[in-house]
């Protein structure tokens, strides 16, 4: 079997492994007050350019997500989000669990716009009885999207804008924000995220590493006993000098940005493969997630060699089903679906 | 002013208001151990033909919903409800501060279908990874709903027949029950609606009493420890013979039929009257509800001598505003809002 | 039978029935947005000496914890308080459920003192791993104490100082406010505790009142959004009114002092009795609540025709019960009482 | 520095890192459901001599205990557990988040009796107002405990005997599992702990592992749906194969046992020539904590070349440090301290 199903089918990149296993009987403090760390976040702010950015790492993405959230929202504050956001639909609740609502808004291919946030919010604050509905205090977007979909710089920056008017928290999901940067087309840097949002993580679970997210805060004001909150959500990894490893050779030589690369041009031949062969997309993504519609008897067909997710039904014959590229996907596995399909 | 905003201007009935002075100067046990309280247990397990079902006082609507709710669903489980049901509005979060995600349907006028139910049930179970997202465990439904709208009987016995297929909690909202109940052309009766679900409630606040809702557990499953829960949220009242006292009044001879009736007769004139004064309406509804499509500058005027609610912008010159009868409308101001319009 | 098992064994005062009957068919506006809540409002800043004070009403003491404890502290901030303190003890774990450890303080009678206080703090503070403890934030006391004690104006003021040093938020629980404002030798007054503590109520539901506690916030960082978190915690009383029709006629003129002032003077007649005939004290108490130790034996004879509430065993034959008093205690009661004993 | 502090200052055993290493550029899927995973719960079961077991793997141990508490109770209970339990003082409230509240009793060496937990739940169920307190429903301990005690095997009978006969669910946290049950005179093994509980885990992170707790669930009324809660508190590892292969390659073989048995030689090592010095001892540990009283200038000296653990002050002039061996632990390392000492 060879699988395309998701961008965590194996390990690590070999130089991260390398490096474990370089400073495994090693003695450092836990919880990530080690030295790898320490590096880490300095090589991780100046790739941000935020010299000033608090830098936690966190072992998964939903954990990241109801980490940030919980640190900053009121009991009675939410936070907007596509209703296909992650936070929304694939979390079981976790930030309800927290004791917040996602504030879902319909969406265009996994992106929420300036312009529906600012309405949303003006209906909350217009309403006579606004105390008695859940008041909008965040915007959580994801960047690539669940659909492998990006936002443009402008798009962030009008963002940015009514966020910054109404008082509104930004906060970047980049779970698979390698594959983001590294789009063709793209004009959004990470320096460009770090600039226009209030928090965001790099997401390494997904592009290089056995796990990891890096959480960025760059407004003081949600600084503060971060920690904590970490901890109590069961985030703090005792041996956190593995997540400092492992962002540290990601981020010390670039090689976070090369192996994106990778598994951008994996996804671009793919994408040109199976445009070629006819197969209508779901989606427009530049990014390492290709979503096509294919005839659900050719799916089964395809299961026997391939993994591939389902996503959902398209019509009465014909479903959606995902591609993902990634870091470690291999050429000629490409190059053999392509012929077989 | 003459209020029509909504169905809770007023004190309460003068019966209820009589019998409250009257045993005022008794002493009784606290927290809805006293006589008047069982004896309203017994009258409303009469009412509603359900001799074996638990019955509970508690103060408000939001308050009964999040301590149903929270009283039987596990961490990860989540109640499905229309789009427009209360407790996806209009309760601050309630439901998800206690930790669950309401799982809201899009609905016609308010109400949800056991079609409805049945896929989305479908629809998270055939998921490969449905232990991603919130597991559906709970339908709540209001009755009449938030838009004044009302279930059948076949309805209703649709719904439950899913529910029990699926495992499904049916929890029915009765905030406004008696005017459910009273409606023309109802075929549900208050021993369907105990019949039919696993709890509900029969709303006493907007429906001659002060303040109160009675909560009607017939599910066993669900009647254990609950007491517990309506103390850890906030709702056991301290001289809790206030409830019982009221909905005892309500109940041992039919007054809450009878005051739910004068409500109705008052919404139909008002209705009638404003049909024949060619007012569009937004929603055709048989409840004490009634929602008209006005002129912008028309409800400006007309707020110069009424309480009206105002719901949403209908189109560019008109928005809709709500109009509530209760049992304490008085028809000569029925009458003169209508000769005003 | 004759209780004295607590304070809340009879409805309110006549007075207050007096005027929910005479504005019983008023109409106002729901949630508290009523002329006479806004009155209550200003005739209890003036008795606190507190201008710019924001006062919400609730219904219950429970409720009143839950709501101001989470509308003010972060997700890994808990509450300081005595090990017998009804948040601690009494509220089916209320403060957990809204995801707040309370941190209980070994306690003589129902008091802390500034010293344990100052010293959590230290302790916390001091820990080289504090992130891994709930970060005290708030220090919650009530006044009179569960155990009827009463801290004097100069261990208040010390309270209060440790507060301010160390940024905690300081929480008076009045729920028998006016039972320790007019006890014998108290140098406490409602203005001292307004000046002293960063938000209190005053209960009412014990105090003359059918219901209800009135929350007085003076710290301008704890007044925003307030409401959102009474709605949310399902505290928001449709018909508010009821709340501040009772509080207006309990401070419009003094009544609530006035009847204080009965319940102090039959708890002392009540006292002096026992005293006199010989009966140990559990605690020395100069507020409505008196804790006697009496035989087992004896114990169940009271009980066929008194109430009173078991606290505790105190050795192998003895017993720990409370008496309570109220403003709707008898004279003739407590004399018949008297002379059983 | 050579570092004492704790049982989590090196990577993982080098088989560990061998295995992740010749794995890592295999594919599997993901979240538990690879062949490792399935693999390494069989070889737990089969330890556990628990043929019926559901094995789950998460990150770390805090993780853990909030997502196995709040998988079981429901919102009104409460878990027992020593006052100096990890859950209580070292999670930073992760329970009460969870909405449960730590019901702490006072205890010996972090330790527990059948006899607090029975008398706990009478004094519950008798109290008339039980109602008003969280409800005790789980009994959480250590072993071994946060002091380095074990239970013995007839402890455990007896706590299990109450817990079956009060209907609470006993959990046994076994973060430092291996090190319990290669102590000298321990008479409880593996197979015991599963019999004896309803749920347990098994510790990696301090016991050779990267990182990693086995959680393994007996009881069959715990087991269904565990993968959601897992999920939405953040603990659902997306590399989910790295738990599987690292308790793959502790139990495959019996490394775990081999492994803490080098602890322990190294604790006791240390343990007698500390005590051949003369330092006294906080706590009788047989476990791989050994805690020291040792004065104040001492342990500054001490620190200049070895990391340890202040756990607390015990009189004027001396404190209390910890000293950890684990499975890294090197024999010339600790002769160096005894001889520095």
């Amino acid at each position: 079997m060879i699988l395309f199903n998701c961008d965590y089918t194996e390990g690590a990149h070999p130089r991260i492994m390398e490096r474990l296993m370089k400073t495994n009987m090693e003695q450092t403090m836990g919880y990530g007050e080690d030295e790898y760390c320490e590096r880490a976040r300095t090589a991780i702010r100046k790739a941000c350019d935020a010299p000033d950015a608090d830098v936690h790492f966190l072992v998964g993405g939903t954990q990241s997500n109801l980490t940030v959230i919980s640190s900053v929202l009121k009991a009675h504050q939410g936070v907007l989000c596509a209703d296909t956001g992650h936070i929304n639909v694939h979390e079981t609740g976790a930030i309800e669990a927290c004791g917040h609502k996602a504030l879902a808004l319909p969406c265009e291919e996994g992106k929420i716009t300036a312009e529906q946030i600012q309405k949303e919010y003006d209906l909350h604050w217009s309403d006579e009885s606004h105390e008695h509905m859940v008041q909008p205090k965040m915007v959580y977007i994801s960047h690539p999207t669940e659909l492998g979909t990006l936002y443009t710089k402008a798009e962030l920056q009008a963002i940015r804008e009514v966020c910054l008017a109404c008082g509104l928290y930004l906060f970047l999901d980049g779970a698979r924000m390698g594959y983001g940067l590294m789009a063709p087309g793209t004009d959004v840097t990470l320096a460009d995220i770090a600039e226009l949002t209030d928090v965001f993580y790099i997401g390494g679970t997904k592009v290089g590493a056995l796990f990891g997210e890096a959480v960025v805060i760059t407004n003081s004001a949600m600084k503060p006993d971060f920690r904590y909150v970490i901890k109590q959500k069961g985030g703090m990894l005792a041996k956190g000098r593995l997540l400092g490893i492992q962002f540290l050779e990601l981020f010390e030589d670039g090689l976070y940005y090369e192996i994106s690369k990778h598994a951008i041009d994996m996804a671009m031949l793919l994408k040109e493969g199976l445009r070629e062969k006819g197969y209508p997309f779901f989606m427009e993504s530049d990014t390492n997630q290709q979503f096509i519609i294919v005839e659900d008897g050719k799916i089964e067909e395809i299961r026997k060699k391939y993994g591939v997710t389902y996503l959902q039904r398209y019509d009465e014959s014909r479903s959606v089903i995902r591609l993902c590229t990634s870091w470690a996907t291999k050429e000629e596995n490409v190059k053999e679906f392509l012929s077989d399909m």
